[in-house]
């Protein structure tokens, strides 16, 4: 960590970052070619959240979380704060009071390989947060971080204004230069389950509906009684 | 694997079958002396569903749904999907669609030592699923597995047909050749329990209720102020 | 583990017990000192509980849950038992009937380092639980344990009659003869936040509202473009 | 569990069993088609051994091992005795002293989903054990189980008499009326791997050796500088 | 956590202490009633070693080692020295150095609930070391704990100067006024297996040996061919 | 993952990457500011091995080797393979046959944030390898990835050519840039603890040698008899 806060970054066009929202993870990690997903681990803290947003990233060392109060000026509307702590730890680095400030700037969620507190308030502000533990552990507010360089996160790389869509599935990132190319696809792909859907509803199966038959029979799948 | 589909099974008493949806997991556990539960890190994707059903079982391979896709066809009204991966990943194996599919064929859950996806959508349809994990990470389609053979699912061996009983305390399978004995033993279970209830809402505890005051004293229990 | 039952206990001044389940265990694990919280695997089995009260202890050998049922006569109004298994392992040492006998007593929760079951009962109840486990798998009745001796939980010592404090970001636990003290610093905690939680609601930062600046500054941070 | 003992079970032809030996654990694995696995938490108490031998298999109830004390008197020499506990716990189901009587039997080792303990004095024996874990907590002998019925462990179904190979890398399972077979299949992968051996050691890549390349070009890797 | 050093803790009899390092962790657990034990994630470093000591207690904050540094000075020769951090983290809180220090003073060993580091330096040595992880990750030294108060270490009690017995199964802990008892109930235990060991190896079985045919046969197993 | 080789990749000064090998890993993380330390879960396959090397860095599909087989190409002597699979499975990645021909072609080491199998083998050639798992699991060799793009590996971002040091502790990353400054800072620190290392071994304890007294004093620590 270097002790680096970089204050302009780009963003993908707002349009395009607001489309995500409407997606949901799955839909963004099969479109662009199932990849950009964090680790399973990495969580909602309730149920029923859905978010897009440009990645405001943060590198914090463990157990302190001095560099999240630096971050939240560095972020605007439209934006999702993603924190990656350097080790692991069961620390509760964001609570309500932080949340609170991120709310009133108009950012959309917080992402944490680490933990969160405060999680009944954050609930009832309606303030959506994924992370990978609930503790109320206390940090510190002692040692500097990097807010807006590249950061690794639950197994993924992310730049400073990528687009991070995440819901109940968990979360995923878009980097900012595909963020068109890749809603394109998504909603192509939408367009086609819609009607799949239709179909299954009906009563048809995946082995008609997505022809799959002649390559099970190739296979050699065989069916006894 | 083998790539075998096993067409016809035998499925218990569908009256015995449904009328273990009442009873709960604990109950069923306990009534059939302390057997059957799936391992602890199977839980419901959403809280308060509780079913039973037939098992329909697949064997897969990881990171690989074809199967699942495969045994849709071989579900009917009052079944329940489970399915084992042959190793421990991250993938996503069932999502809205299939589950699309399975709810309009009248089948009641999906239970997965392993992860699921969509998991929104799959509340808002109201279709119960229980997995050792929640996760958008797809799978491929490529490799044969087998319907309908007997496998083993978080550490219990489940043949198809067998009665799959699930809700919020996890999973239990009862032998198709049990199921009555074991409906039975539940019923009396709940009557005695049932009596219980009442005495300890009235105050009294189990110490009285149980009639464990003796055994304590023989252990040698000493009361001190 | 001696299979001894102390009856008498001391609890701290019910007044003070019952002011603390307003505050929330993030604000009193910061208020006396970042010390007293249980490990992050101490979850509550449904959202939205806070409890406090004062700790009833319970050694349990791993799997038996005995001791329980000898504990709940230990209980009154105002209780929370706390439970302590001697080893790791999947099973659920309360349910629905156990939970029954002490909501009667008005006992306000359960806190356990192991499993439970009967979850869907217990929420239906309004009984509170936190676990590090939800597991159906069924406990004996057959060795003896201890029931208000010191124990530890989670990694914390607990002395019968210390207040417990519980809510979604888990468990934190007070000292008997620190209640006082530790309230009122919580108190103190509060009003501050109070006053800065507006300052972050009309859009000011933390650098600014706890005047971290010149410490950045001291420690070398450096903005860039 | 049934309580029940079956004496009588087929093996596999001898030669065929101890031919597995050489192979490991990996060729074995390969040559069956990525089947019959044990979960990686299956693991050697110390590095080293490589074993294979014909099931034994048997259930317990958690934390007690009455019936691994039954199975001792149904396994002879050449044997592998295989436990898969019902639930998940920190018990140490085999130490030392039964561990002399497989030794004195001729048993080549012990495989189960769960701990064990004496591990310094297994290692002086040398008598290899694949487990879950290590914890000298001691089990109870109080419940019946099953011997020689077909089991579950660690995500494996398993048959008496199969064919049980382990070595460092973990344990894998041969169906016995499938042991000739992957003998067979076994024996050519190794010439096989023989022959590219000699090649990788000589400085040649996969990509010429397994003849990668055209496929490579054909899925669109970019060679960049 | 208090900020006290206790200085004049009571140790057992030195002779006892010492005769406890021939017994092993299986037999010192069994013999005092199967209690005492560390959890089983606390594991050896290196294999092979086995010690006994008197516990010199700390309790440290998460991720910060400085009364790690203050407990050396308290240390005298016989000692192991106990360490438990408030909350888990992947730090590693003792090294070579600590070590040297310890190891210059005659201490006998090192116990934690927590990370290590410099385990190749360590295993040179011969300085024995029971922990949770090893990791590299470096500690501060800021904040104070206490030393000689009593802990909560991995699921025990430990008061200083009770005695602690560490080989490759784990640590367990036995209160220091029971010494000589357990003491006593080892070796009888010792005793019993000694005479057992030799049924064994000649190829007896524990059904016999033990005499569990009896108890087997009431349980109801059934021997089937 | 964008299926690109980047066949030219900057290396550090060869002599200044041999010098970290004789460090070790936590002196590193240490001298570069407690940075660049992978997760604890890297963990050597066998005890023993200490190594520097310039990484060749290597992203993968979840349970796909193909790219490690194109990556081998790619490396000289004096390289470290570091992979990072996309997801987190079970499979093992790494066997003998790809070591050989990594050993042929001089390189050092194979640092993967997944599974290896053939440990045995592997231990036997004297070729190290830090991994997560041990497991014998097979890939398939089907998607593409990438080469000597920057990744990120178990928590830390790794530049193609960045330094690696691996041992007993894990492993630690060196950016290229800065290796010659963290080596001199290596080296004073290494002097600075050969002169304590002398101090400790004369009995002397840390609160003297590094002059901890007066700021334990301040902090308000108390002796207490």
């Amino acid at each position: 960590m270097e002790g680096i806060v970089r204050r302009s970054i780009a963003r993908a066009d707002p349009e395009v970052v607001d489309a995500f929202a409407e997606l949901g993870v799955a839909t963004v990690h099969e479109a662009q070619g199932q990849a950009g997903l964090l680790a399973a681990r990495i969580a909602p803290i309730y149920p029923g959240a859905r978010i897009s947003g440009s990645a405001v990233t943060v590198n914090v060392p463990a157990g302190d979380n001095l560099m999240i109060h630096v971050a939240v000026e560095q972020c605007q509307a439209g934006d999702v704060l993603v924190v990656s702590p350097d080790a692991t730890t069961e620390h509760g680095y964001l609570g309500e009071l932080i949340a609170t400030a991120l709310s009133s700037r108009g950012v959309r969620g917080f992402v944490i390989d680490g933990g969160v507190r405060d999680v009944a308030e954050l609930r009832e502000m309606g303030f959506p947060v994924w992370s990978s533990l609930v503790s109320a552990l206390g940090t510190i507010k002692a040692k500097l971080g990097d807010v807006n360089l590249p950061i690794e996160c639950a197994g993924q790389r992310i730049e400073p204004g990528d687009v991070v869509v995440a819901d109940d599935d968990g979360v995923v990132v878009v980097p900012r230069a595909k963020a068109d190319s890749v809603l394109a696809a998504c909603r192509e792909r939408m367009a086609k389950e819609s009607a799949s859907r239709a179909r299954y509803a009906a009563g048809e199966v995946s082995l008609d509906v997505q022809g799959l038959r002649p390559s099970l029979e190739e296979k050699g799948l065989r069916y006894v009684d």
